[in-house]
């Protein structure tokens, strides 16, 4: 079978690599997994329970959106969602990408936790506070970089930076932290570019669980008991 | 010039990189960059004043311990300190540094925030708590990896996974928020294994601004002042 990404709702990281797959053009299935229901057979998948995970053809996993991301361009080095490795191109690219799965993706960690306080609980603002600093910092550093430049990794075209991107700056507004378009102009209009791509819409209707119109080769979707028998032991 | 790494003191993940740099063979400096002081010019080198990064021989710059790894690694595939792009060994490695970069590195975030707070902030509890609960999950997780492996990564020797745990994984026992040896006994043995290593002991020789015998072709310290006029427009 065809590799099957396992994607996490409501609103998770996974979005990225939904995007990613759809502009691959390869043919790929989908699982969904609720993340606040978290179903035990996905520890089967996942030990740390945590999505996206890839499942491979041969049924290896491979977890973790920064791998996950970068094996789905190295796929096909043509479309060039990545770039070859021992090239500036490559290093550039995985310089973005570590910086938006470290830095930025964990500056919103504080306002999730606080997210699930209950109201009243006074870690809660400390907590919202220290999530907007680190936030701020980012989406500033993500605003000088975007001057000037069409697409965030700096290159000619889309790279699969920006399909993480519009999946993980969308948070600073979920958690009502931020206003983009006031705040950070071109952070704004590069998800508002970003959200006209038929990949984007594709991916969020698969996670709102509307019907969805693929513009790569997705197959559909297949449950996560049907795959646990296809898992490497 | 040689590629010269600006690592940061004191006790910064800057020391993975130093570590490989020894491991690769091939000739680099170092540049001191106190990260209490953030000296003004090294804005210019890295605008976010993080170390490492890494200054090529072109003049471009290389941030992101991730990305600065993964071009050591990239520089000498014989090494096998990383894997060649396209291949399952590559995609574990990013796997796993993705995962110490992001989940494990970030678990300690808080407690690092915790730490520059007075004495007797109410604060100061909250987040010790929550980089506790974080960076056990991380440990826990990691001990299990290590179960019949000689290397964090799985493979026959060591790679540029294992050069970043040996500057990160240390932490816990740094802020006072765990007992490696008796909490986690095959992170405390890998550790020490590490801790042996002739590369490991340069780095410590270097960032406690001790002689430090290179067994790999480091050249020498130059200074900030110095690269400046090197760094490209």
């Amino acid at each position: 079978m065809e590799p099957v990404l396992f994607y996490g709702i409501p609103h998770g990281c996974s979005f990225g690599s939904i995007v990613a797959l759809e502009w691959l053009g390869q043919p790929y299935r989908l699982s969904r997994i609720d993340m606040l229901a978290s179903p035990a057979p996905y520890g089967r998948v996942n030990a740390s329970r945590e999505t996206p995970t890839l499942l491979l053809e041969d049924g290896e996993t491979l977890s973790e959106s920064f791998a996950i991301l970068q094996h789905i361009a190295a796929r096909d080095l043509d479309r060039k969602l990545g770039f070859p490795q021992g090239t500036r191109a490559h290093d550039r690219l995985n310089r973005t990408l570590a910086y938006l799965h470290t830095s930025f993706h964990s500056a919103f960690a504080p306002a999730w936790i606080a997210y699930k306080l209950a109201e009243g609980d006074p870690a809660k603002a400390v907590l919202r506070d220290i999530a907007h600093d680190k936030a701020a910092k980012g989406y500033a550093h993500l605003e000088a970089l975007l001057a000037g430049r069409d697409w965030l990794d700096g290159g000619d075209g889309r790279t699969v930076a920006d399909a993480y991107l519009v999946g993980i700056a969308r948070w600073g507004e979920d958690l009502s932290l931020f206003e983009l378009a006031r705040e950070y102009p071109r952070v704004h209009a590069h998800l508002q570019k970003l959200e006209a791509d038929p990949a984007v819409i594709f991916a969020h209707a698969i996670e709102d669980g509307l019907p969805a119109t693929t513009s790569g080769r997705f197959l559909g979707h297949v449950s996560l008991e049907e795959l646990v028998p296809r898992l490497a032991a």
